[in-house]
């Protein structure tokens, strides 16, 4: 045990805020650090093979639990594991970079210092961060328990990254632990007037209104507003969400249309969003992926919800936190309904049970009779894209953390209806293929109750395949379904269909576990037909422990009907700006 | 063949420098720009397992061949090539990154675009490459000839990397192909008085003096003055060179004393530096590992020679090229030798030999006699690293190029002297362990005739591993020799001898190649005895085209001697850091 100082001051902290995993590197100006994570009582260290695979590790955790924390050493660690710093910006999600530096002394001499640019300046790493971080400071001996304070608070407040760069000697410097918890950062309250107006807005744009629907994204989540939403469905609404945002509805409702893709939507999902008297939007972010190249087709009125802010025609409403605007619309609809101007299908029982099931029940929990696809009716048919993941579907059930990928495995899931209870995670605004494998480690170790599941291409796991080790080290019992098709396929759905560029390096799935793992806890398989997925997932599932990698064989140029019409749009959007 | 556009003005600029091979992940923002370099009469595309992996790809590919390209998608591409960059920046090499961007209507429109943060600001990773990059261009329709020629021009000049942002549309916009040669930055030439003034200084440093000796390093190969270089060590000089600078002097003549890392230096070595009475130094960067932290201890006169300026005492002479400055040195000390006034050893004719030979002729030429260490006395005991070390110098000879990853690689072959004609890549001040597997991809493509060897500890292959698909897709016939012992060992002999957290999850090493290369040109043995590492070797150089993975298993708390003092000498300076 070492003398309460600056790191440890800082593992307090972040213990507090629920985080007990580290990921990262180690490198020589961390190690101090190294050794009081090794000694909190809480908080562990889990090392990678690399820092991009932290970086996307401490992103899946925060996913799960609200704040992920990475640690790399100066310049090239930090600097390998900033793309998926990046990414959590871009997704809203609260990573901690902590960076160990050379001590105060070292670069006030501004000597050639290794992992440095030997020009002397030790800020072009920070400067570097600012531009993809929410908050950043850079720790002195004065200022570290302040700073720490302030960078963790608004991480957490904001949803997005921050940066703390700590010199070595500052991360051994005496400081009393923490003498009081973190204040949060306090949130505007919403006030009876502003309330008020927004109620009758809202009666307001349901008047007359025979159809009202709902379209959720994933700040939902973000924002933790998914209770209000669960209640506002559960009367019955009719609804869509974005592709980013999946893990906030109960896909098993029978009033849940799938996913919207602006023009790119299955019709029943384009319908109920497009026809709708009034739509209520809840954390909408159109992105060029998920809105079909920016080919949504709204209805004239909208009830717009922001994380703060909810915007009606050209009123602005706010402060108002995203759970209670959604109270005060679940309010006015069930107003409406019970006056019997507005029509709703039946409330669906399992949506509100999906909301109160604890994550430890789901675990355990039966799949859903009937949420599920039916199996393949050629169970013995050569593997194609839409029977993999009939396939993929078949097996999935409550409790089950699915990461797809951002290529077909992400595409090909979109119209596939999950269980209830089912966290579906994927990456498509920042869209870093290879994301997900080092991911499922962070969120897998987040939650040790549910079953992981990561889908994954070929092309995208040959950027982070090293992290297959570490989920085997670390016995994560996850299922890796890796789609074997010889190649970038993402790519080739948009262009350069038989190019060798989209071609990558032929490895052999099957045998890369035992490589990577002698101890025999992972093991490979090679499915070629949807009965030996559905075999490969019985037997994993059998063993109880262990991980098994899925090399699921399909044709190299059969692209997922979602992929092909939006790789169509991008196509067109392209020619559009080319010719802009 | 594409009609003429900005790429192929691009690709055509690129030949003519000669770059043959551009090394990168294929994204949707690139995609156009693949199909023209597939299309290109001599520029081929080298698709590589990650961007990382691509970015020190090219690194060792520009150290080989004089100029790299790296080719990345906006974003996630590029940020996860930077840390590649930023070494390039470090370690004077010019590597040009290419990054394809959104187009420019998209870019305009300020809309949330997959592999951007959603913030409608396309700025943020231009802005963080100027961090690591000398010159930088975001090219548009009207500027691209210029800003390619230009940065181009800058990167060679600076040997420093460049940076090319190309948005989709710009890339596919005709341009017609160069119509002149690119010029070069025009080098200011010394003028006669300055060569005289300088003349007269060095003759003056040398006046009564009776020893001399020459320190080189890394810039004297950046900067092309090598020869000149070998023309002065030709006369018999003593000299040393630094870790960083190993490649610039033929090890295996008399005259060569080994490395100068100051107080951690081997006594011949350090009294032929510190005890010379004029000691020239040819572009001398000190870092922290390459001075065993700045415990240098200089002559009280040295003759300094820079790439462009001469320092002597106080006075300063310029611009005079290096390689000018070395003839003027030269000359002197011929003078000052003819006058009997200063003793050499004499002239080794093996140095003049080794300047002339070329790499063709080096490739096939036998190991020379006596300059290689003996084999082990024990070849049957178990793998020390001193056994290692010494059984791994046996087997190189002229023509090999040996990368030793930053690791007890590096400075275990530190105290060995190499035969004529090898060439011995570190990173030693960027320091990013995991660089020397695809910087050897890079290596090995930019010189076919060339025998690959990469020397990488097994906690620093964890980090770039998935190259090893790229290196046996692409047919390097490449020694690949991972020092297996658990984990981080240099951060062990600094920090955490025994902790957890130097620990690595334990691959089978000799299992990987087959998982990466199912067929079967990349084998893997395990080596536990000198003569089981020789055996691989020669076993090796027997199959004449294949990859071989050695997995050497050594104790891992065994250092290599220079690394411990180092690690010493790091602790030192580190305590005098924190008490500063």
């Amino acid at each position: 045990m070492s003398d309460a100082n600056v790191t440890t001051y800082l593992l307090d902290r972040l213990a507090a805020a629920g985080v007990d995993r580290i990921f990262g590197v180690p490198g020589d100006f961390t190690l101090a650090m190294l050794d009081d994570i090794d000694a909190h009582a809480t908080v562990a260290w889990v090392g990678c093979a690399n820092e991009l695979g932290a970086g996307y590790a401490a992103d899946g955790y925060a996913r799960v639990r609200g704040l992920g924390v990475v640690c790399t050493t100066f310049g090239v660690g930090e600097l390998s594991a900033i793309n998926a710093v990046a990414g959590a910006f871009a997704e809203h999600v609260p990573v901690l970079h902590v960076v160990g530096s050379p001590a105060t002394a070292t670069q006030a001499a501004a000597r050639a210092t290794h992992h440095t640019l030997g020009d002397g300046d030790f800020g072009h790493f920070a400067r570097m961060a600012a531009e993809v971080t929410h908050a950043q400071a850079v720790l002195t001996v004065e200022n570290a328990a302040e700073e720490i304070d302030r960078v963790i608070r608004e991480t957490l407040a904001a949803r997005r990254p921050g940066y703390l760069l700590i010199p070595a000697d500052v991360a051994a410097a005496p400081l009393a632990a923490p003498s009081a918890d973190l204040a949060a950062v306090e949130e505007e309250a919403a006030d009876a007037e502003v309330l008020a107006d927004l109620r009758d807005a809202v009666a307001a744009a349901l008047e007359g209104a025979s159809s009202v629907a709902v379209l959720a994204d994933i700040l939902v989540q973000r924002v933790g507003a998914e209770r209000a939403l669960h209640d506002l469905l559960a009367l019955g609404v009719p609804h869509a969400v974005s592709l980013w945002g999946r893990r906030v509805v109960d896909e098993s409702v029978p009033h849940y249309a799938g996913p919207y893709v602006g023009a790119v939507s299955e019709p029943a999902a384009r319908s109920v969003v497009e026809d709708a008297d009034v739509l209520v939007m809840a954390g909408v972010q159109f992105t060029d992926l998920m809105s079909g190249f920016f080919s949504q087709h709204l209805p004239e009125t909208t009830i717009d919800i922001g994380p703060r802010r909810t915007r009606i025609g050209d009123r602005e409403f706010g402060p108002v936190p995203m759970a209670e605007a959604l109270g005060v619309v679940a309010d006015a609809i069930d107003d409406a309904r019970a006056a019997g101007r507005l029509v709703l299908p039946s409330a669906a029982t399992s949506a509100s049970a999906a909301s109160t099931t604890t994550a430890a029940d789901a675990a355990t929990a039966p799949v859903t009779a009937g949420t599920g696809p039916a199996a393949s009716d050629e169970p013995d048919a050569p593997l194609t894209q839409a029977a993999l993941w009939d396939a993929v579907s078949a097996q999935l059930r409550a409790g089950d953390v699915v990461i797809a990928d951002q290529g077909t495995a992400f595409y090909g899931m979109g119209t596939h209806r999950m269980p209830a209870g089912v966290t579906f995670i994927g990456q498509p605004l920042w869209a870093s293929i290879g994301y997900t494998l080092p991911a499922l480690l962070g969120a897998a170790l987040a939650d040790r109750s549910r079953r992981p599941i990561v889908l994954i291409g070929d092309g995208a796991a040959q950027l982070t395949i090293a992290e297959l080790g570490t989920l085997a080290r670390d016995r994560v019992p996850a299922a890796v379904l890796v789609v074997d098709n010889g190649g970038y396929t993402v790519e080739r759905a948009i262009h350069g269909r038989t190019a060798a560029y989209n071609d990558i390096a032929g490895w052999d799935w099957a045998a890369l576990p035992a490589a990577f793992d002698p101890t025999g806890f992972a093991v490979g398989v090679r499915a070629t037909t949807a009965a030996e997925v559905a075999d490969a997932f019985a037997r994993h599932d059998a063993r109880g422990d262990g991980l098994t990698v899925i090399q699921a064989v399909v044709p190299p140029l059969d692209v997922p009907p979602l992929l092909s019409a939006l790789a169509e749009a991008a196509a067109r959007a392209n020619r559009a700006a080319s010719q802009g």
